[in-house]
């Protein structure tokens, strides 16, 4: 099998992220995270950290969805960054060889058969004490924090790719970070893509 | 990581047991496989075709499980085979180093911390060329077969469980072996499991 894209969805604090960098160093590619962010900003002139939270949390519900269809007035906040992120992610796996982190890669490029579809997870237990390691404590208790992040993550991949977010079947490799170790997690990938 | 036992929960037509037999081969341990039911075959005296549907297909309903109750005289057929497979499947872990296919045993072995938990699946495409490739034609569309296999074997899998066959939070590794390749499953399988 011939890849030329990796996609890395991931569980919060489950190290997907740092394993999506590490990956395209190794491989000699750029890995797209933040980047990302960055681009919709520069197109759509809105605030990086809104764009995070509108890119990560779910729209304002069905209510807020219909009112905006009754006095249409053009697309909606939500729609214009999706679909700014829609395009660039499209033209990146166009224009390179790259890892793709988050914002449902997966399935915007879907359709490419070029495209290694990877999912990292792993339990509470690792992610709450990576989490602290990482980002420092918080007032609010790490198991909390993880699961107000996994309900979040769900929903929004849920509603914008009507597909379950963790269900194996819509990847091609899917690990535990906790179990496997991230570093081997690169190993396995790398070989993969190789 | 230390691990002891690799259970593989798979797809039909995925080439999980291939994969399985392949990985004991190579790691010089045992695979079991259908040994469970010689095993089952032998303690309770059921016929092992019998056995193999039992514990592939869901019990008679929630109709069937109430009227057992109703006239109490002691367990389903399904529930001493369920019982027999349990405990085969405890004792073998507590004995050796072996590669477990199929049976729950991802569950079954859910509380030990030396369980590789895997599942190998792969699309629909790969899997319809490969059982006829492996079994021959049938008068049933390869894609149906397929479909009603999957059907089942998530029923049966959630019963038991009560958890989502295929989920990748129920596994350390979950790989789409059409787009990984049987031999590189069993290579990275190795190289976790060392």
């Amino acid at each position: 099998m011939s890849y030329r894209i990796i996609t890395i969805s991931r569980q919060f604090g489950s190290g997907g992220r740092t394993i999506g960098k590490k990956l395209a160093d190794e491989l000699g590619i750029k890995c797209y995270d933040r980047e990302i962010i960055d681009q919709i900003a520069e197109e759509s002139g809105f605030d990086k950290k809104y764009i995070s939270e509108k890119s990560e949390y779910v729209p304002n519900g069905i209510f807020g969805t219909m009112m905006n269809r009754w006095s249409y007035s053009g697309p909606t906040n939500e729609e214009r960054i999706w679909q700014i992120q829609s395009n660039y992610i499209k033209e990146l796996a166009d224009k390179e060889s790259c890892v793709i982190v988050g914002r449902c890669a997966d399935y915007l490029l879907g359709d490419r058969d070029d495209v290694l579809k990877v999912f990292v997870h792993a339990d509470n237990k690792y992610r709450a004490e990576r989490i602290v390691k990482m980002y420092g404590e918080s007032d609010i208790d790490p198991e909390k924090r993880l699961k107000d992040k996994d309900k979040h993550r769900a929903a929004y991949y849920q509603i914008y790719t009507d597909m379950t977010f963790g269900d194996a079947l819509n990847y091609h490799v899917c690990l535990d970070s906790g179990a496997v170790g991230e570093d081997n997690c690169v190993e396995i990938l790398k070989n993969i893509f190789n």
